[in-house]
C-alpha cells in the first residue's frame, strides 16, 4: 500500500509529541512540519530529519502529494486552519476542541462529509484503555442502567489565561461523559468563579441530564490541593471509576447496588460484594488517537463518528459556557 | 453547685449515644429518658438506671425540677417539641436541623431569646476537633483570604426515605462551611436526582455564592463508590483540608498558593512548598457537644450564638431545596 | 440443651470484652468473674449482674455447676491456672499465649487430652474472617504452591515491659503463619533490639524456614512510623495479602505470577493480571472466637486442634526466642 | 575552561541514559560511545552525532585526548573496564556496584589514589533529593539519635538471571543506609530462597549491626504484590520516611518518639505530634550525579570519598552474600 503523507503543524507544547506518534506510523511519512516561529521548527527539525520545514501553511496545502494535516495550535486557530486543509481536499486531525462554536464546528463537518475527507479531533482520554474498558462495562450492561457519571479534574497546576477551567480541563471530562452515555444533554448548567485572571474561571462546577434521565456532574479547577482525574459511573447493577492519578489499578469495578428485596415493602437495601480492578493495556493512548486516525484514513471504521462526537462535545462546553456567562457577577 | 437535671427525648439510633453522654457530664444528672415506644424504654432503661422513663412528654415538661430537654427525635417533631419545651421554660438541645423550616427555625429563637433559655441545635461535626482546627487556620487567616470551600459527603450507604440527600447528608457540610465562611449565601443553587424513592433525591450538587465572593460547593450522594467525608478550603496563601475518613491525618495544610510575581507581567504562577499535617486531638464530638451545652447552661459563652449557627443552616437548606424542586422534572 | 456455664477469669485490658462475648452466647452464662483487684470486679460487676464476683480462683474450682473456664491473666500465669482449670475438671480457653515455654505447653495439652477437656489458647486472628479467606485461597490452590509468607505488624504504640515485640506482636503474625503453612519450622531466626528497656526487644525481624521449602518473615515493632497489619502470600499461581489496617479491603488477591514460557529458553517472564478485592464477611472475630469455643464445649469439631495449633505457636516463639538471646549484645 | 572530554561505555538499558546526561553537562563533551555490539552503536549513534563509534575498548584508552570514562557494562566487568581505564591515566565513573568483590574494589580504589584519579560508583539514590533531605536530617540530629533504619525494595519485576536480589536491589539500599548511617557494619546476617534459577535468591532479608548500636534490615524481593521503594529512619525524636513511590510525598517526617517522663518512674510512653512533609526539589538524580561526577573532574569535593562509599557498600554486600551461602539449603 501507498505511504501516506502527513503534515504536523504547531510544535508547541503538544505538538511534538503528536508528529513524533504520526511519524513512528507504519506506512505514514511525516513530510512537512510546520510553525510560525522558526526557532522551534529549528529545535525540532532534527528530530524529523525527513520533514520539509516551513513557517507558511499554504505551502502545505499546495503540496499535492499530502494526504493529511494534523493540528495542533491555539484553539482559536483550529477552525480556520481546518477549513482550509479541508478546502484544500486534505484530511485533518485537529485538536481539541474541534471549534470554539458549534456554528463553526459544523461548518467543519459539513465541509468533510461534502469532500468525503476524515475530520477527527484529538480526544485523547478516548483512545486511554481506562476509558474503553469503561465504555465496555457500560455497552456490555455489567453496570446495569447508567443511573448517573462524574467527573473530578483537579489539580494545583497551570494557571491559563486564554481558556477557562471548562474548555482547559472540562473538553476532557465531557467527551467521556457524552462517549459513555451516547447522548447530548438536555439541560447543561455551570457555575464557576474568576479569582485569578478576570474571566477565566479557575473553578467550574457543571450539571448535565440527558434525555433518558442520566445526570452527569464535572468538578473542575487548577486551583485545588488534590489531585484527581477520575470518572465515577453509577450503575443500578454495579459502580466503575477509571482513576488516571493510580499508576496501576486504571479502573475498579465494584459489584454494589441498591435493591429493593420482595419482603421489605419496597426499603431499598444496600448490596456490597467483591470489588475487581481488571487488567487494563498501558498502551499510551496518544499512540492509539494516531492509529486509529491512520485507520480512518486507510477507510476503516466510520469516517464521520469521530467529528460528530467532537462536535457534540463542542455544543455541551458552548451550552455550559452560556449558563457560566449568564450568571457572571 | 446544683446538679443539672436532664431529660433525653428519642432512643432511636443516635439519642441513646446523646443520653449516655448527657448522663457521664460531671455536674449533670440525666433525670429522664422518653420515647413513645415502650420496647426501646425498656431496652435501654437498664443504662440509665437513675432515670425515670415515660412515654409521654408532657411528664417531663411538668417536672419543675428539669433543667433540660435533649430532642433526638425525627426532624419533622423537632419544632413542635422544642417549641413545648421552652414554652415549659425548659432550655432545649435538639438534634439537627432545629425545624424544617426558617419560619419555624426562627420562632423557636424568638422564644428561646424571649425567655432566655437555651436553644442548642446539635451539629455535631462544629464539636470535631478537625473543623475546629480548620476554624482556626481560617481566622487566624494562615490560608489567607479564604476564595473556596467544598464539601465531599458520599458513600454506598443507607438509603433514606424521609429526608432526601440534601438534608441527610447535607446538613452536615453546610453547618461547617457556614461556620468557616461566617455569612449566609447570596446565592444557592442545588440539582440532583431521585434514583431510588420518587421525589428523594439520593445524589445531590449545590453551589452557594456568598456576598464576600466566596464560593462554596457540596457534593451528596448516598449511592457513590467512594466513600468521602471531606471538606476542602482554598485560601490565597495556603490550602487546607478536612478528612474524616483519614484515621489520623485529619487535617493537611498545604502551603501552596497562586502567585503573581512582579517581573512576570501580570503571568500567575503556583508556588509549592512544604504540607503540614498538625497533631488533632482525637476528642469524642459527642463528648465536646455535650460540653458545651452543659457551659452555656452554666451560663457561659453565647447564649444564642449556636441557635442563630443553627438557624442559617436551615435557611441555606431551605434555598438549596427550593432551587432543587424548582428544577425537578 | 443445658445451658453451659462459664467463668471468666482476669478483668484487665482485654478481660471485660472476652467476658461480654462469653456472656452473650445463646446457650451459655457466665456465672462467675474472677479478679485479683476488687476494684476491677466492683466496677464490672455491673455489666454481669448475673455473674458472681470473687477474689479467689479456687470459688471457681470448687463450683460443680462450672463447666469452662476462660483465662485472660497476664501470660505469666497462664499455665498455672490452666492447669488447676483441668485438673479440676474444667474445659479451658485461655489467651494466647497457651505457657510461656512448650514443656509447659505440651503438659497442659497432655492433661486436657487425658482428661478429654477443651484446651482453646486465644489466637484471635485465626477468627478473623479475612485471615479464613487467605486460608481458603491457599487450601483451595487457587494462589498455587506457596512460596513464601510474611507479616508485618508496625506502629507507634504500647511499649511493653514484660513482653518483647516477638511475644507481644509476633505471636499474632506467628498463629497466622503456622496456620497457612500447616508445618512447624524447621529454621527459626530472629535479630533484634531493645531501644527502650534492656532485654526487652522493641523491634524483632523472625526468618523461619519450612520443611517443605515454605519460608517466613515477620517484621515487629512498636517503635514505627508505620502503622501496619499485614500478612502476605505468595505463590506461584497468585499472591494474596490480607490487611487489617483497611477498613474494608481486608483481602486482596493478585492474580500475578513468574512465569516460565516454552519459546524462552527458561527465561523467567512476570505474568500480570486482574485484581480482585472479595467481599469479606466484618464479623467481630471476637464472637466467632467465643463461638468456636462453644462449639467445642458442645462436642463438635476436633477438640484437640486448637490446643496442638497453640502449642506449636508457642515452640516456635521458643525457638526465635533462643535465637534472639543467642545473638544479644 | 577547558572542555573535558568523556566516553561512554555500555549501551545497554541504563548506558544511553548516562552517556546523554554526560552529554549534556555544560564544559564537557561526550567524545566517544563504546560498545561490543554494533547494533546498539548504530542505534544510538544518532543521538550523539558528535562522538565517535567504536566497539574497541582500546581506542577509548588509547585517545590521550579523552579526561573520563563512564562504565555500564554488566557488573562482572566493571573491574577489568575501570582497572584498565585508570591505568591508563583516566578519570572513571562505574556503575553500582564498584566491583564483585572487596579485593577488586579495594585495588581500583588504590590505584585511583596512587594516580590521583576520580573514582566514582554510581550509586545513583545517593543524589537523590529526598535521600539528600533525609541524610539531612539525620546530620542535623532533628531526628535525635539513630535508632534503627530500614529498606524495603519489592515489586514484581525484572527476574534477573546474573544477579540476586541482594546485588541487584539491596545494592541501592545499602548505599543509602551506609550513607545515612557512617559507619560500616559489624554484623551482616542474611537470609534468602531462590525460588526461579537456582541459586539466584529472588527474595533476600538482611540484618545489620553497626558498632554504634544501630541496626538496620533490608526487605529485598521482586516476588512480591506490593511495589515498594522506602526507607524508614527511626530516631529517639523523631522518626522520617523516603518514599520513592510516591509521586510527591517522597519525604515525611513524625515528629514522635518514646518518651520517659519523671513522673512515671521509667515507664515509656509515646508522644506524637504534627508530621510535616517538606517541599523536596524534583531534580533528576541521575543528572545530579553526574554533575557531581563533573565537579570531581573539576577538582572540587573529595575526589575519593565516593570512592571509598562504594567499596563500603561492596565489602557489606559481600558479607551479607556471604551470610546467604552460609545457609543456602
Amino acid at each position: 500500500m501507498e505511504t501516506l503523507k502527513l503534515a504536523a503543524v504547531g510544535l508547541g507544547y503538544w505538538g511534538p509529541n503528536l508528529a513524533r506518534n504520526l511519524d513512528e506510523l507504519d506506512g505514514a511519512a511525516l513530510t512537512w512540519i510546520c510553525d510560525r516561529d522558526e526557532v522551534r521548527l529549528d529545535e525540532y527539525g532534527g528530530r524529523f530529519p525527513d520533514a520539509r520545514k516551513t513557517t507558511r501553511y499554504a505551502d502545505l496545502l499546495e503540496d499535492d502529494a499530502l494526504d493529511a494535516i494534523a493540528i495542533a495550535t491555539p484553539a482559536v486557530t483550529h477552525f480556520e486552519l481546518a477549513r482550509e486543509a479541508l478546502l484544500a481536499g486534505k484530511h485533518v486531525f485537529v485538536e481539541k476542541p474541534l471549534a470554539l462554536s458549534s456554528v463553526f464546528g459544523e461548518q467543519l463537518v459539513a465541509l468533510a462529509e461534502e469532500r468525503g475527507l476524515v475530520l477527527m479531533p484529538g480526544h485523547l482520554l478516548l483512545y486511554h484503555p481506562g476509558v474503553a474498558k469503561l465504555k465496555d462495562l457500560v455497552d456490555s450492561e455489567e453496570l446495569g442502567r447508567i443511573l448517573y457519571v462524574y467527573g473530578n479534574r483537579q489539580n494545583f497546576g497551570k494557571v491559563r489565561k486564554a481558556e477557562n477551567a471548562l474548555w482547559s480541563l472540562g473538553a476532557h471530562d465531557l467527551s467521556v461523559i457524552l462517549h459513555l452515555v451516547g447522548e447530548e444533554p438536555s439541560e447543561a448548567l455551570a457555575r464557576g468563579e474568576s479569582f485569578l485572571n478576570p474571566g477565566v474561571e479557575d473553578v467550574v462546577f457543571c450539571y448535565l441530564r440527558f434525555p433518558s434521565g442520566i445526570v452527569a456532574h464535572m468538578h473542575l479547577s487548577w486551583l485545588d490541593p488534590h489531585k484527581m482525574r477520575r470518572m465515577t459511573v453509577v450503575g443500578d447493577k454495579k459502580m466503575a471509576v477509571f482513576d488516571d492519578m493510580e499508576p496501576e489499578r486504571k479502573v475498579t469495578v465494584y459489584d454494589q447496588a441498591p435493591e429493593q428485596p420482595a419482603d421489605t415493602w419496597s426499603e431499598w437495601q444496600t448490596r456490597s460484594g467483591d470489588i475487581s480492578i481488571p487488567k487494563v493495556a498501558n498502551d499510551e493512548p496518544l499512540r492509539l488517537e494516531c492509529e486509529h486516525f491512520f485507520e480512518l484514513l486507510r477507510g476503516k471504521g466510520d469516517r464521520y463518528a469521530a467529528a460528530h462526537e467532537g462536535l457534540a462535545v463542542v455544543r455541551a462546553l458552548e451550552q455550559l459556557q452560556a449558563s457560566l456567562e449568564r450568571e457572571r457577577v
